[in-house]
């Protein structure tokens, strides 16, 4: 039952497996294995049979389909999961899987860990841009172009304050993403009501460790304070909407009656099955089709904020596949934008040819100082 | 790369199916050979021709991951499936196929036919719920129980009244979708730039016959025009929010203090992975996460209107994802309401005493003869 | 505290007038006047007492923005209303004032007339547009023109394809509004609860009655079913949408780059702060910030649909601003692009040399035969 | 032409009068004041004249109707505000009027002015709610009182936790509106390109002396770089979710059923036009309702963000109404659950009765120790 068609055309193969089946059974397994290895070290179960779990953990197989159609039925995924581990156990071992732990702190561990490595995905690309952006606006820092403002021509600027701007715009939006997404990179683990009930008052130095081997921040249980998730979906709409951009502009200078720039050329990219001859800015299309589609997906996190007491009916769960489609949109679009600005082809001839039509002189006004100091902005981090 | 255990929580398999890889490819396969049929019988192209070009598309295998990751270089699925239905054929075959179409074509009557199946899966869900509902509704018609406004206890109303409102809000919900996906349900075929060029003067035929062949209506070439689009989008998203509404009353009704009314109790089905003794409205919840998710997916798709000139740069593209998460959600909706309103548990006993502790009487106004006016029009549809 | 700066920008003065503190106090106090006349009819009040009210309606003099304040701390706007009113009369008339009838009722029926208000303003605005659009359709029928796809040169087209692509899309929108305002102009009358009690089984009859007084439908309560005002939303988003469709292509086909058609000049309008010589699309950027602020704002509107029982806490309650804004998103591009449409400049030659340069020849297919298709669908209404 | 009625009773008056005409115009002539000034101090024009200027800026009267009328007509407030501004002087002073200024670096500034006067409002109302909710935190850190998540009966929690999360909750998305608001408070100065030019090459140092005077940071321009407008909206929105997470909660455990606390009594407040007798969270409902219209207007400002070359058509337009309007509705929120926190009624009989029908006992964990670790993160800040 695979959709590939409908989600690949806007993202990309590693993000795919980011938030694909298999890691998320690989993460939901490692929360088990780090939670039975915590309640060991602090005394709650034997260091066997924290060993036992560990190995279940490392061993079950796990059909990723069953697994979904028994988790819609149930509601959430860690009931299926955790009753398969079990059946991999026996004796105390089966009985001390999940034990304190929730079907949310599992998710919303999951998420997160998820969220650190779409992140760190995300910002390699993302770098990209802004080196292949920041070369470009030094290029072409005082080659004088039209500006244009509502889609008129208004008066010089230089081509490359206009590529300055967008590496700084760039710049913002990754250490925002970075930011948000590291500052809210923390542990759940709270219990069925948030309060670490049933774990002997180790609960806190459980989470601690948890946190430790998982590679995530400490926390007090933030199971329906969801400001960090929303902050960090807003984080990536607006990156996708910096890469939009640089889209518009790049589909806009590409136009035939521009002509100042476009795409690099690149095999199976941007065809037409209508008219071979034609040259789409495909690149621009993926950023542009995914900074439309962003905004919608932030307002639904957003719309779950006013959760229900200790764990909300309905919002939390639209979270992990709303952030998931928000990460797949920015991989895409961010991916799409580092080939277009790593080889951006631009076509001084017609910058010159344009300026020259608007016969209003070449005063480029502090153009070059202004790339100078978006850079230098940019440097400093 | 499967992603089940994010997607199949919010819907069901056969609504996966209608969207499938499999389904896409087999829509895209029958464009192409009506499309053939229709050019010979034309007199475009030969009888044997487009004898050839059927028995490709009848027979050719495609690895949809494949096909994804070649769409998603070229930035259409109609470039790549061309391709190889060509590498199929030979001679005049090869270059037949596709004739004056273009990827938007094949790409917007794939969806159409989508949501024909995705309109005809979800109506009798629907009708299970009003159904449901309505036998509810006149069975308690002139039970006195306590209204409730701003979550207050208000004065009494007939206790089947509000599920006779919530049976009038679903029939209407059910016609305006399916007034709209029909009415919007049209064949999309204007070549290249939509003007149907390169077929002779033949165009406006072979798209009458390709509807007819597509089980769709004729219509001028839309591809500019996506009003429709997001008509349909909106009516899903009324669906959504209406079910939304039932849900929202029945788990504020099955609230411990509350107990009038609960889900009924299904094996497998809204447990807790740490209170085994929990009984979860899980059915509310796949529909109120499908209510705060609809609603900026339409957000997305009424963004793309502004699309530019004969064919827009990432609004369009943005649409078939964005629709076939709202039928996917509003499956998952309708199926899990369906049960809910099927089996709802009524406890009269609870009805009786909430009443009581407001102490306002049982006046219920004209609610019995509201439920008799609600019902009625629903009948005359 | 005016905010017309804010406001005005984005909008009509007459449609200002219809959502005004002013237009709201005036139909409410129809609406009370409407239920003491439809209650003596029905001999629940005295003639006398119907009359006294009536006069109270007519002469009383109320301060809007006292009456905002007393509204906001009471949280609706009927209680310090129907305060104010009851203290003009005395005996049977002060409490006669608003029998039978809730916050709600008042607050829906208001919004539904001022939505009838807002429908008709709108409706001559898009005559305009389609007038004047498809007079250019006709005239431009035949003149090769490129046609774009993803912002690139594709084939050419009759130039007046695209405008009729506009007309029909514009005539499509605005059916669908006139048929969601209308279809949804219901007079709400259900009371505290919805149950029309405490009005001796007359309920019906009364709310029959004050509907027709105030030229509305009549209709069971339709208090908790929200899907009639979300239609409407979604109707005038779709509206808006289309206009910045129109928008989209004028300010494209008006850079000084393409040439071909441009917003008519109109003294004051379009002037740049800093380049006296510039001549901006101001219609167009205000059409296409509508088409950027509307689908949020329709988001909203689904958002409040699983509202809580009889009266939900917040989601309605949003609706009233919410549908204003749009109606005054609406209204002001409807107005800038009917002077757009009215006026548009046309440059041939710009036509015809940006085909030449294209060097595809001028094969416009079946651009005529499809206006006149589009034309002719269009007049069948 | 007011439309309190529809504004008011979702805001504060202080944060009308925030982004009222009167304080747009105050701050508009507040920036060309600015800009005479460092223009005078940079030489390139006398003091004399810049003094002249700025007595002109504090005499003159403008009537924000007439201007806003056209305004509309010039698409623009800057161009109708200079040209008063310039009928009321002559000579120098005349033409040096917003001299290397264009209108967006006015409306920018105006935005950004407001936008530190709205922000320093906001926190002290949060401050309110924060305060408030910490001493009730600490009153019932111990008080066993049921959990309840997906809206049934859990295990027991300490009452004061659940509110100790809301204080945690405010906290954070207080301190975010903050970092965002201040570090986005920066001068727009471009002119008509964003390349400062006509300034004889001081126009940074000018840029340097206007942010000093108006209270901003310096920057290099920004006017097409969006992404701090759009962080502002969204640390908005996530503060306004954050209240009506508190409202949502508040409003289920004032529920007649539950009775566990309650909003305070205040005269004029939470009645029913009805039901005399009733007593409606009225606070919760203006904070509920904010809570559904701020997702889409996040939308709207994120859908923005590809903005096209040196200054969009119709994005930032869209930003200034859109971004008021957040405010609004932030401050209404806040205002409204400050009194709430603050006057917060706790019925201890009620939770424990609840806690006892539950029967599954007290311990409530570690919920006293999280109690303390949330308090304590709180205050580090």
């Amino acid at each position: 039952m695979s959709d590939l068609l409908r989600t690949r055309i806007a993202t990309t193969n590693p993000m795919l497996a980011v938030f694909s089946d298999r890691a998320a059974i690989a993460h939901a397994l490692a929360f088990e294995a780090a939670l039975a290895a915590a309640q060991a070290a602090e005394g709650l179960i034997s260091a066997g049979t924290a060993r036992e779990i560990a190995r279940a953990c490392a061993t079950i197989e796990i059909d990723p389909a069953a697994l979904a159609d028994e988790a819609a039925l149930a509601g959430t995924l860690a009931i299926p999961l955790v009753k398969r581990l079990r059946a991999e156990l026996s004796g105390d071992a089966a009985s001390a899987v999940h034990k304190g732990a929730t079907s949310q702190d599992l998710a919303d561990t999951v998420l997160l860990l998820q969220t650190m490595e779409g992140t760190k995905l995300l910002a390699a690309d993302l770098e990209r841009i802004q080196a292949g952006l920041s070369v470009l606006a030094q290029n072409y820092a005082a080659t004088p172009a039209i500006g244009r403002t509502l889609l008129q021509d208004a008066l010089p600027v230089g081509f490359g304050l206009r590529l300055a701007q967008a590496a700084a715009g760039m710049e913002a939006a990754a250490r925002r993403l970075q930011d948000d997404a590291t500052g809210n990179a923390k542990i759940q683990f709270g219990g069925a009501a948030g309060t670490r009930a049933g774990l002997e008052g180790k609960g806190g130095a459980i989470a601690r460790r948890m946190a430790k081997e998982l590679g995530l921040a400490h926390s007090a249980p933030w199971h329906a304070r969801r400001g960090g998730i929303a902050a960090i979906a807003a984080a990536l709409a607006i990156t996708i909407g910096t890469l939009g951009k640089l889209a518009r502009d790049v589909s806009l200078l590409a136009q035939n009656a521009v002509g100042e720039a476009r795409e690099p050329r690149i095999a199976g990219r941007g065809g037409s099955s209508a008219m071979p001859h034609k040259r789409n800015p495909t690149g621009c299309q993926v950023a542009l089709s995914a900074a439309l589609r962003a905004p919608g997906l932030v307002a639904s996190i957003l719309s779950g904020l006013p959760a229900e007491e200790e764990r909300g009916l309905g919002g939390w769960q639209a979270e992990g596949p709303v952030l998931a489609e928000l990460f797949l949109l920015a991989a895409g679009s961010a991916a799409a934008m580092a080939e277009v600005a790593e080889g951006l082809e631009v076509d001084e001839a017609a910058i010159t040819r344009n300026l020259q039509l608007a016969s209003i002189g070449d005063d480029i006004g502090e153009s070059a100082a202004i790339v100078s100091e978006l850079l230098a902005d940019f440097r400093k981090g």
